[in-house]
């Protein structure tokens, strides 16, 4: 049969392909770190944005995909199958907003599960709080709520606390999130993205991106944290390492049955990115962040390719690949013993390319700002009224308030740099939380419009949550002229009523039709001011009502037209402080205070930028837009004519009202019992009909010598000093004279000389700067016409509309500015900044026949002798769920910033809480989620280069006595507690 | 304290809103079907194209997503996890090709998993075929074997049999896809997508879109089926009702403390798109197709939407939705117990909308048409040997092949409507299973090119995988010109030698250069024929070697010129078919027959379609393309001058070679032996220098007064009626007089009058068909430079390219046409057709010294006196792996078809197999995966409206005498066995 063998032979030449058959293969990735060897450690992530182009709610169910298709809760669902698949898979799992919002819907089963995942460490909570934060735009208060929030959670969940910072998007990194939401949260380590690409060259090519940060001066290296920005600028994995669903990286082809096998391939791109990296990172291990935006929607797309790249590359044995965490990753480089280079400061402002500044979102959507500015002073009242009350099992809690602003703190939220439907979102749920008179802010407020000629009265309450006695003055809009206020003893005031300008009255109808969709008929026609005393952490109630004849004064405005007719100056300010104006052209141009004996020429004006469309240079398309400030020209603003002064001149406060031009009003008050000035702008609508967009700022022009130095806050806390065209860790190369020195502003900016210091003080996040000495500039408006290439794809350019009418949206607010004698301009920055930040809440209520006198006129929770020391503050005073208090003291001045609060203070709870009998007081870290002993015992010490820090000493309040519970706070010091009271001793 | 509860009132309005817990949802998915109601029964898929876009294993595996995001695996492995989590849930899954291929990966506890949910019914299997195959372009055998090898995996790994035929896709159905691959493979109900527009409309306002298929003529009722078109003719969700990642639909937002809430919107529009279906589908029973292509990426996102709509539709109670499968909705379609519509014939040709005639994919890529072709001979013949030989238990198979060609049956395969990348991704996988002679189709093949002046000889074996002894000529090419032919008895037999012309020389060199990377130094120059005597299911051997003097004739060519110097015809053909040319153009006139005594002019031409670019009409921008059929012009072909003939005249046939133009070749072949003539064309590059996309057909024209009818097969088995401009179901709006008559052909095309049929076989898929009478056309290449918008995304402009020289693609093939006597035609379409499809199979080895003779000179597998009757084939014989016999035999001639083959055929399997003992015979389904009697059991028997079908009778074979062993088959009959050897008898 041998023939018919070689027949065989030759026909079966056609079949020598047979599917070898496959077995089901198992990875190994249970690799752990090898020393010697390059360690790359895979931290597979996802970066959801608490909103940002699609709601937070849109992005957590996966709607609105036509924009974006992000689903947060594909994520955590696809999550846990995948995890559970191998044990050595491991994620960090970082926005609560989103993971509470999915826990919510969990069944008992899975909680476990995922409790089980989590003391396991494969799924790590990271950062925690609520949101991941911005850093430029929001006030420390802020930042540390949120965290609380979301650590709080976490804590309650999995009794766990977040070790590591993880701040990757936000653009530009400040002092406070390194010390203060960093090192006092307990956290081991920060991480991020974004800083200045000059800053980035230089540190890779120094292997600096890894420092030890001393945010804080004050704290010194008591408070320092590891902190590593990313390799590449950016928070994604190595390129061709993306393995989302659809994406096209190519996928690890291991099955040899099939096509394009590339096993080989992939391990090699793999070794030499990891190669790429390690050159320019100190030690052996590297990490890898292996996710971006809303990825691992379907997770197992990236766990499949990372498991055969742990398997095959360590099998290759070049570089060693495992799952890690950031932890696992500090951990790494801890157990090194190495010293790292010291960072100081922060990193602002952030530059990702030449000519692209992100110093524009410092101001973006100014209204949003403000609103939430508003909104953080009245949670912080509402939580205490809460507690004073006790907090309410079943009713309403300031919960909702608490979410809201806590994902408003999100870094595309009072950023700006969301789409306009997601701004609207965030204010939606602002709103929620606060109900009563939504548009006090331009002036509408029913529940003060009553009408007090048909014999009723309006009881005014007045809330002080400052730890001080508080005198301040008080305006209402009113309807009638004929009316006067009496205090709680019956004693009738001082008050003033001024007319409200017809200009006002108008913007006031638009407003309301636009936003309550409907214009009230009736309308109040005058402001009623008064001086209200109010005790630390009460009220005091205010009585107005019809009189005839009125009582209060009722002013009458006097116009200076500057057509010759006026010689002299005009004076302006019933106390102290006198500002002069110009009898030619009615321009400010002097400054003098009686007590203080400064007096000083002082210009203020307003200025436009043009926003840079993006067209002039074709090899850097840069617009200006809600991230980013580019200016391509510098325009004083001129009114039409000479500007008219209308001046109101009364008892309690002077006002001076300017018609800058059509679309700029400005009212100037100086108050009798205040050394500064309050000036409340109005600007917009912002033109735009010649296709060109503006950045409105304000200069206030001095001839201190400030030689190129500002000094500007960091959250609302620490000042830093700003040296124009120069930063500190590198060479400047200057490219934007303007937008690169502009910094965000949440307190305030000043500048000195030897003589002066000049302050000024905001009422919300903006972005500011002295572009040239003796000036300083904020950033008060923009209206920009082209999306400036960061994601958002729109132009910042908020509208209003009425029907189908649109215009420019219109802004509000006050800024404050006071001259000092150098050395004593802190105490007005720090006491009158936490003034503006927590304003007076006022409530109201008609006061019928029932009730001829209000029931409680004044109240006080603390011992009526006692008031917190200048220099301290309280943050926070909660009723937690379970009775519990939860209180945060601050000191409020840095070591040497002033010369008789830069000292320790003590604050004594048992006159703060003198009602109450206080069982136990714990001190816990700034989140409250440990005891702070706990912390301080499990920080990791890193060696600073070339340093002896030991030598440093920080002052530290020492431990609170169970018996004397003083608390004692050394500068920049805040202390967190949890106190536990006898609950049944509730006396208010 | 009533004046601090007054007072805590008014503060507490801000604080309106807490977020309720809400607790795990639990989704009531439990509803079955609900009497009474419409119920929408939900049917989850996914529609995997098996290469398309991407190739088979690119789909995958997810890579090269950038062309598509589409990854099988993420579908599978991310489907368990969604059925375990709810056993209401289900699935339906359909491509084989890649089931396995995930299959083969998965764990045996995976496997276990998934074999339980098809054992439930969570997971159906449906279709089962290794794709889904296309209907058109796809030749019986290939469907049948592509259905088989699926179905046979799914018999051995769930021992379930697939109930339902599901051709959501392909672009029309055929008659055979009804009957054959329907009904035979014992199937319940078809479910398809695309049928004519128009027809659509004309369903729809009846409610005749589901209907009783009866495909064959011959079956009648005894092969029926329910046949479903889809209501929106696509097979995809209701507008809205898409949730994969990432889509746009509105996915049911039931969390009350999310905003977006959106419950009873998603409800209402779930009734409104439930009860639109409903009005046009008979039944309160209406099927959603909840998928399209590759969905299901996460499967997660789909069931968990579908989860929320059962309950909440289910509590609204308009309608009733359930999850199902198309098997349940064919159960509750069944219970109704009512008649339905009949249907005959087939759903082709398919248009989509106006002008939109899916017609040109019957001939896209007629290359890759013309492989597979060559391919599934091949594989015919391969099993054969295969199983002569005994399957090897651990070396090659035909298993290889067997994947390469069912996957190459796919609806974007053998179409051509795939991109080019994917199109030679199938070429190559062709190639891996045909590794001899690859390119034998243009000339090369080595092992014949031996240079025999050196004193070798070459050993020519000729395999006839025909139940049936075969006599025809065989070509080589050889080197030599002094060769001679012996047969196996050392005989010399008649040859001849035909010198290579040029133009192929060249064509040869430039494909080997592009194809194989190089060019060979020396060619063949002749074409060396003699004729080959096979005996049934066998070889004969012949033995070439160099003779001086040569022993071949060796043919010289004559050329005419028609300058006017050639008086009178020319006449063609050494036996009885003369075919005439004329003298003074050498255009073909005459057609004659000296024994049939037909005699008929007869004329043969060229013509191009130019391909609408789509620009003329902006309300209908429609290109012919890839998948659409749309002329722009007919323009007859004329060759530059007078076209010479060149005639070769030898003993066994003459060739005309006719240069129609400088890219069409053509040689027409009249042997002494047979009764056809077959053409050879050569045609390409088509030129497309004047920027017009070309269609080439060839037409046969004749004074047959055929009045508007003609014939086509489906799929290469029954013949179908097609009259022009006409359409059985619905009166024909004629809009594209030429694209909308054209039908696909796998076997031939035939055109007949009271005298005479004009019969025109061909050797791969093509359309055609008969536009003016007396003529058939035959569309043969087509080259085009717009898409027709149908997803390919690509212009079908097929190249060839050596280095950076780019030119269009040439292709070569063959057509056979007779002219026949009315009533006789049929004898040669489907014996000489049963020849086109298994050639001889040839294999050469080179005879050295060790062998002065070959060992087996001859061979049949059948009893030496036993041939299979003239109208019988066999389709299948091939060893399975449990070392039993799958047999198919198939009758080939339907009812009337000829007077005397449409008769009862009796085949003898002892003397099919006279070495062998067979031990039992089997009666399976077609796809060999139940017995027959077991299908015929649980065949569903459906009423046909308006119809008496008990009186049909159906003449089928009878039962197969265990002792006898003699399988009869009725016209059209095919009959499928497993036959159990006894395996120690082998004796080949």
């Amino acid at each position: 049969m041998a023939g018919f063998r070689v027949f065989l032979v030759v026909f079966t030449v056609c079949v020598v392909c047979v599917l070898t058959e496959c077995k089901y293969m198992v990875y190994n990735t249970s690799q752990g770190i090898v020393p010697g060897k390059i360690n790359v450690h895979l931290v597979p992530h996802t970066h959801d944005d608490v909103g940002w182009l699609k709601t937070v709610d849109q992005y957590y169910v996966g709607s609105n995909n036509s924009i974006q298709g992000a689903c947060v809760q594909n994520v955590l669902d696809s999550l846990i199958p995948a995890l559970l698949a191998d044990k050595n898979r491991k994620f960090v799992y970082v926005e609560q907003a989103f993971f509470q919002r999915w826990w919510r819907q969990q069944s008992e089963a899975m909680k476990k599960t995922v409790q089980m995942l989590v003391s396991s460490g494969q799924l790590e909570l990271i950062n925690g709080g609520w949101c991941m934060h911005d850093e430029a735009a929001t006030h420390y208060i802020d930042m540390i709520d949120q965290t609380t929030l979301g650590h709080k959670y976490i804590k309650e969940q999995f009794n766990v606390t977040p070790r590591i910072g993880w701040q990757i998007d936000p653009f530009g990194h400040s002092a406070v999130q390194a010390y203060l939401l960093g090192a006092e949260v307990g956290f081991d380590a920060l991480y991020f993205g974004r800083i200045d690409y000059q800053d980035r060259a230089k540190r890779r090519d120094e292997k600096r991106l890894e420092v030890i940060w001393q945010g804080s001066k004050s704290h010194g290296s008591s408070s320092q944290i590891f902190a590593g920005a990313f390799y590449a600028g950016n928070y994604e994995p190595p390129t061709g390492f993306y393995f989302e669903v659809n994406d096209d990286s190519p996928v690890v082809q291991d099955d040899i049955n099939l096509f394009d096998y590339n096993v080989q391939e992939r391990v090699n791109d793999f070794v030499a990115a990891a190669f790429s990296q390690a050159n320019v990172t100190r030690s052996n291990h590297v990490m890898w962040t292996m996710g971006t935006d809303f990825k691992y929607q379907y997770a197992e797309t990236w766990f499949r390719n990372m498991d055969k790249l742990i398997h095959y590359v360590n099998q290759d044995g070049r570089v060693n690949a495992l799952y890690s965490t950031p932890s696992l990753y500090t951990d790494a480089k801890y157990a090194l013993n190495e010293s790292w280079p010291l960072k100081t400061d922060d990193y602002f402002p952030y530059a990702d390319r030449i000519n692209a500044y992100w110093t524009g979102y410092f101001t973006s959507r100014p209204a949003i700002k403000g609103y939430v500015r508003m909104m953080s002073g009245y949670y912080l009242a509402a939580r205490q009224l809460e507690f004073f009350r006790g907090r309410s099992k079943s009713g309403p809690t300031t919960d909702s308030l608490a979410d809201a602003l806590a994902i408003a703190q999100h870094h595309d939220a009072v950023t700006g740099t969301e789409k306009q439907h997601v701004a609207n979102d965030y204010a939606k749920r602002l709103s929620i939380g606060y109900k009563e008179c939504p548009l006090l802010n331009i002036s509408y407020c029913p529940a003060s419009e009553v009408d007090l000629s048909l014999g009723k009265k309006l009881v005014v309450l007045v809330y002080n949550s400052l730890g001080w006695k508080r005198t301040a003055v008080v305006r209402i809009p009113v309807i009638n002229d004929n009316v006067n206020v009496k205090d709680s003893t019956g004693k009738l005031i001082t008050s003033q009523l001024l007319p409200i300008v017809n200009a006002s009255i108008a913007k006031r109808k638009f407003y309301t039709s636009a936003y309550m969709g409907e214009s009230p008929s009736t309308g109040p026609m005058y402001w009623l001011a008064f001086t209200a005393v109010v005790p630390p952490l009460g009220f005091s109630t205010y009585v107005i009502s019809s009189g005839k004849p009125a009582a209060s004064a009722s002013i009458k405005p006097k116009s200076y037209v500057f057509d010759g007719s006026q010689t002299g100056a005009i004076e302006i300010g019933p106390g102290n402080l006198k500002l002069i104006y110009s009898g030619d052209d009615g321009k400010l141009t002097q400054y003098t205070n009686s007590r203080s004996l400064v007096n000083i020429s002082l210009e203020q004006s307003y200025t436009y930028y043009s926003g840079d469309d993006g067209s002039k240079d074709l090899q850097d398309l840069q617009a200006s837009g809600a991230y980013i400030f580019r200016p391509n020209g510098t325009f004083p603003i001129q009114s039409e004519g000479k500007i008219p002064l209308t001046v109101f001149r009364g008892p309690l406060f002077d006002e001076v009202h300017q018609m800058i031009n059509s679309w700029i009003y400005q009212i100037t008050r100086v108050y009798k019992e205040k050394e500064h000035a309050e000036i409340e702008f109005v600007v917009g609508p912002i033109p735009i009909d010649d296709g060109i967009g503006k950045e409105i700022v304000t200069q206030i022009k001095t001839n201190i010598g400030n030689n190129k130095t500002f000094y500007t806050d960091s959250n609302g806390r620490d000042f830093l000093e700003r040296i124009r065209d120069y930063r500190a860790d590198w060479d400047l190369q200057v490219n934007q004279p303007i937008a690169g020195n502009y910094y965000p502003i949440n307190l305030g900016i000043y500048i000195k000389d030897k003589n002066t210091e000049l302050s000024v003080l905001v009422d919300r996040s903006v972005g500011g700067s002295s572009i040239t000495d003796g000036e300083v500039e904020i950033m008060l408006h923009r209206r920009l016409l082209h999306d400036d290439g960061r994601g958002v794809a729109e132009a910042l350019n908020e509208t209003v509309c009425v029907r189908d009418t649109c215009s420019g949206l219109t802004v509000q607010g006050k800024y404050y500015l006071r001259l000092d004698p150098l050395g004593e301009g802190s105490k007005w920055r720090r006491s009158f900044g936490q003034e503006i930040y927590s304003p007076f809440l006022l409530a109201f209520t008609e006061q019928d026949d029932k009730w001829t006198n209000f029931p409680r006129p004044t109240f006080s929770a603390m011992d009526p002798s006692y008031t917190l020391p200048d220099n301290v503050a309280i943050i926070t005073l909660q009723e937690l769920e379970d009775g519990t208090v939860l209180l945060r003291l601050a000191h409020l001045y840095e070591v040497g910033e002033d010369k008789d609060l830069s000292v320790m203070a003590t604050v004594e709870l048992k006159r703060v809480f003198p009602n109450k009998k206080i069982n136990k007081v714990k001190e816990m870290s700034l989140s409250a989620n440990q005891e702070r002993a706990e912390m301080e015992r499990k920080r990791l010490s890193w060696k600073v280069e070339g340093s002896n820090a030991k030598q440093e000493t920080v002052s530290k309040g020492g431990p609170v006595d169970p018996v004397k519970l003083a608390v004692e706070l050394a500068p920049m010091e805040m202390r967190t507690f949890i106190i536990d009271f006898n609950s049944n001793l509730v006396q208010y």
